[in-house]
């Protein structure tokens, strides 16, 4: 029986750099993966996504060159093509993990691991053993009873990544980032779609100024949106899919080639052996500590599988502060108030911290300013005038409680707002921070000026 | 006669934002224009060019447009379009300037300003006075004796991003933002292109890392490049231009259309009555303190035509300190070792600090950490995978000393470096700030965990 200082359960973006900084700190690593080293993430989810919506945004350059004086004829995609593309940037990736394995001396076992008590692991029969078990077997595309899917019509984002043929039309269930992303990236190939979403907004997390923008976009660029709406039941008898949708103003049925759910995800806790093992789970997801423990000493969890937004940097920072702890280093809890997320349609959405409407519920008094891109000397040149930057701050102590971007490659930009948040930046000193003209970037510097009225631009 | 609180000579950058952020604080406020309001930045640099580019980057997707599985036909440039789009852009932005004079009540006296003794200056014959008046009459392309600017073959700035028609070869003299920046826009238009640089590497003044990524880059896209070279004559007698150009190996006669000076920029001090009123001028800079006042109480001076880098946003920054100071706020004054520099080429370069050379010959002790883009998975899916992030720290306190990107984008992720920097960040402090996954802005977390031993993804 092989013995490990730590065996890592599932090689995604939590998993193999939980190994990698693990083997950084002197443990003998291993890691163990059913598929293909890198998980969801860059197999078939964070990655592969973006190879598809870089497409989408270069086709969209083609149909819009004129604008740019430019001139071309017959503009199309190949959609294999741009399939195959995403493919072969994730296999990339992917054998970019199994390099940093090797390089890292960490051991990569193939097959489905169960844990065991007594700190071992079962791999397809064979046993090993280690001082520190970490789980990061990740999620996969939560089912709803009225959505089945059957990979065929009714899809999950695995399948809506690696279509065979591009379907005429699409309706898309669920708009948060997984759902809006393909959302626009079918409607840029030319798909026909429905978005639709059970709560009033497109987005729901983000703010909801954001929201309100974004489905303004969303409309502007063909995509039928359909709010407040949920799909009763599918009927995929006929040649496509019947969809009974439940509206406010009553019932509608739609029709379409395929249907795509991505209505969240579920934890991937079936038969790794949490029972035999006494680990506690509750409402899908893992019980653990500050630093990862679960209530049996020597096991551990990380990503999606523990509580807090499934995000691929969550899940890697929760993997380092884990290994870090069992190292003893003087680690940080992680601040899961400060965690950004993104959204990769068009236009791009960038947010983090709370939304007005969270801190004004939590009491806060506040100063909130917004700078839209229309007024931005490099939106104009660059032709993406839409969206804008919005920074929410408390009144009182000059917190920076919240920042919303929306915008062409604001996904970029939000790291500003991550790292001023950590060092407790007040309005005044990112409105001091010079920031390059002519950037994108000023917008943050305008949008704090606005909330403390010193806003040039407007 | 007229009288104001303040009156700003200049409608740049400088001018502009001064004039608003003084109207802000109650000043009755007037500014001087002879041209167009906005100055070079709107009119001839920063946003028309970056109207240029955008259309160059366009070009560029239309000829790679195969790589993302796309397929077109016969695609050109119609140049005299592409031009045409950014004339309407920085149109646009003037008109823009115009609005907020208005909306600010700020008076704008067309016309050219010169400076009196006793606070009063004569504008084509009319005489205003002002308790404040501010020079910011920004600066102009630099003329060297052996490049002597006809408008024709031997041109500027201005004439560059306006010509009629596409010159089949140029010679860029000058690589600095504005000479490389037109090099890869005529470059990307099909125009033969080749730079001369005087010191021994392209964008000088940049790390040398960067340096020789840029160059690297900027053979490959086909532009000759010319280091430790120099023009030291032209002829335009006949129906180009021959230049002859020192090289280290000898002496060498480039002919091209069109030769593009971008020898840097000269002050324009000329005829605006310094001399006058008294007002100190050293080596083609106008002498002033820490809040921008001049040797004579009540005249102060922002913008190119005071010493410090000559970019738009380090300007604009002057005049708010500037008038906020005569406003009596508490005010802070500017730090120049913290004012970001953005070169919109391709790659862009963007950069904030200490280059390395720099730090050392400071007698810092350094950690240093660079992460290449080719590493990135968002660069990757994007396709952009050239260039990278380094990051200088302290070893002894942990300073940031200095921050270089080139790449994609990077134009809007350096504020996170400079906004850090103001705060006085540690490297842990960036590295512990949860950056989005997938963006290229984890390239400086990763560049920072370089730097300390910890990097992921290398």
């Amino acid at each position: 029986m092989s013995k490990y200082d730590i065996i890592v359960l599932g090689s995604g973006p939590g998993g193999y750099v939980t190994a990698i900084r693990a083997s950084q700190l002197g443990f003998k690593t291993a890691v163990v993966e059913k598929e293909s080293l890198g998980g969801v993430c860059l197999n078939w989810g964070c990655i592969p996504t973006k190879a598809l919506l870089k497409s989408a945004q270069v086709f969209d350059y083609l149909k819009h060159a004129e604008d740019y004086g430019l001139t071309l004829k017959d503009a199309d995609k190949d959609f294999s093509k741009v399939i195959q593309r995403s493919r072969g940037v994730a296999d990339g990736m992917s054998k970019g993990v199994q390099f940093l394995m090797k390089k890292n001396k960490i051991d990569v076992i193939e097959g489905f691991g169960k844990i065991k008590p007594g700190k071992k692991i079962d791999v397809d029969g064979k046993e090993y053993s280690a001082d520190h078990i970490i789980i990061a077997t990740g999620a996969r595309s939560r089912e709803l009873p009225s959505l089945k899917q059957d990979g065929k019509k009714v899809i999950g984002y695995r399948e809506a990544m690696s279509l065979d043929k591009q379907p005429k039309s699409m309706i898309v269930v669920g708009s948060g980032a997984i759902g809006v992303e393909f959302a626009h990236f079918y409607n840029a190939m030319g798909t026909e779609v429905t978005i639709v979403e059970f709560l009033p907004n497109l987005v729901p997390l983000e703010d909801e100024d954001v929201s309100k923008q974004f489905e303004r976009s969303f409309k502007k660029a063909g995509i039928k949106v359909m709010t407040s709406s949920s799909v009763e039941s599918l009927d995929t008898s006929g040649k496509g899919v019947k969809a009974k949708v439940k509206t406010k103003k009553g019932e509608e049925t739609l029709e379409a080639d395929i249907v795509l759910s991505a209505v969240g995800i579920k934890s991937n806790l079936e038969n790794i052996g949490l029972e035999d093992v006494g680990i506690v789970v509750d409402k899908d997801k893992i019980m653990v500590n500050d630093w990862y423990q679960t209530n049996i000493p020597g096991y551990y969890a990380i990503g999606d599988v523990v509580p807090g937004p499934a995000l691929a940097h969550v899940a890697s920072a929760e993997g380092i502060t884990c290994v870090e702890k069992i190292k003893g280093l003087h680690v940080e809890a992680i601040d899961y108030g400060n965690i950004p997320g993104c959204t990769y349609a068009s236009p791009e959405i960038a947010s983090v911290g709370m939304t007005e409407k969270q801190a004004k519920e939590a009491g806060y008094e506040l100063k909130v300013g917004k700078f839209p891109f229309t007024a931005s000397g490099k939106a104009k040149a660059a032709g993406t005038p839409d969206g804008f930057v919005k920074v929410i701050f408390d009144a009182k102590y000059g917190e920076w409680l919240g920042c919303h971007m929306i915008g062409a490659g604001v996904t970029d930009m939000i790291a500003e707002a991550v790292l001023g948040r950590k060092l407790e930046t007040t309005g005044h000193e990112v409105l001091k921070a010079i920031h390059p003209h002519p950037t994108m970037s000023e917008a943050v510097m305008e949008a704090v000026a606005d909330a403390y009225g010193e806003v040039i631009h407007l």
